[in-house]
């Protein structure tokens, strides 16, 4: 039909065809069925795969529906998962910015602490694995918001922190939209006086954004004169976060 | 990720993200939390509702995960709503060609008759609707077992109906393959005496074979003196079915 995306109408008879049977199917039988050449049907059904819709008994090489079409709403990756494809990225991360690591994901609103790596200069520090920050902020938390369908909006008021805190709607709502832009997002004493921090997001198939990895520290340290984020520490930071989504997604 | 088909990924991180949200979402929603350019969120959700994965709500205009993601197995049409598209073009093609029509989908190995359009010559013709004929020794049958993913080799014997019918795996196997190469299928005297059939494949979104509509009538009216189908009446009957396929697909 015109308009239509051919791959997306391809993929959907496929997993209806799936679907509709009992058996595990060959490529070729899919192929046959829906009248693709092979190759067009492997390349759909991989994937398929790939985004966890379909799996593939890796013995007879066959194809079902796969169990990420049942639990759609996990986005086929869990906090426990994402923490573990992260680890080294975040341990390189702390040891080239010389600052404490944090990689985050955005549960009821708020920012949960999934991995936290210190600040390699043997100074004693808290382990915040587990805590859970407020979103509009922090770093972690305005990368994770920019990039939520609705949790742009969460509901109720703005806590404010610090008096740099964004407690405002419409604020909020264009930095979030510059976060988008730039793909990096800054705090500045929004949520500790003296702190900032730099975020970025960690993206799994398709864009789907599942967290966010950044580094705080001094303001001094992570922002110039006039307040912006010194440019080789958001290199470090978008670099660690299209690692981890490389890993993510692979 | 290479290799892999990128509006495939695309959709999958829509689903995921309505799945995920409680809210319906706007398409700017959507594209913001994917990186992706309105337009081409907006591509991917009405691809996704045409083919029933998503849902959305025409007062406003935001969408959700569709019913047709929970019954994936029904190839998103009933019989009935196939009978009520194919009506029309039913009745044209008995007109047209001047033989009886039916449109029969397989059930269980076998095609049921879902609609059956009387030849248009005043005899005395009996209802055909609700029956159930064998797949292999019809033309009807040997076009929906052709896109058929594994009924192809349907379990136990084939039945001998006349000395013509194709009982052996290996020929039926080789003609199910020339039916997906030319696109219609033949049954002479395979099923009755003295009785030919010539049939096509219904296909909704991305080429899922959903029914067959075909003609039937005096082996001598639908094929030439060495048993090939007529060529007209192959039009026909290929037509009304590429009709039929626009009806379910609009």
């Amino acid at each position: 039909m015109p308009g239509m995306i051919q791959s997306i109408e391809r993929s959907s008879a496929v997993l209806r065809l799936l679907a509709a049977d009992p058996d595990r199917l060959r490529v070729k039988e899919v192929a046959d069925a829906l009248g693709l050449p092979k190759s067009t049907a492997h390349s759909i059904l991989r994937t398929l795969e790939h985004v966890g819709f379909v799996e593939q008994d890796p013995r007879t090489a066959r194809y079902r529906i796969g169990r990420g079409l049942l639990d759609l709403g996990t986005a086929g990756i869990d906090a426990n998962e994402l923490r573990g494809r992260a680890l080294n990225w975040a341990d390189t991360l702390a040891a080239r910015s010389g600052e404490e690591v944090r990689l985050g994901v955005l549960r009821d609103g708020l920012v949960l602490v999934v991995h936290h790596v210190f600040r390699p200069d043997d100074s004693a520090q808290d382990l915040d694995t587990g805590v859970r920050l407020p979103a509009h902020a922090t770093a972690l938390g305005k990368v994770l918001l920019a990039y939520s369908a609705t949790a742009a909006a969460p509901a109720g008021g703005l806590d404010a922190y610090t008096r740099r805190t964004v407690t405002a709607r419409e604020p909020l709502a264009v930095e979030l939209a510059a976060i988008r832009a730039r793909g990096w997002g800054l705090s500045a004493e929004e949520w500790r006086p003296g702190l900032a921090g730099i975020a970025a997001p960690v993206r799994t198939s398709g864009g789907l954004v599942v967290g966010a990895i950044g580094i705080a520290g001094p303001v001094e340290r992570l922002t110039d004169t006039r307040r912006q984020a010194r440019p080789a520490l958001v290199e470090q930071v978008v670099a660690a976060a299209r690692s981890i989504s490389r890993e993510v997604q692979s």
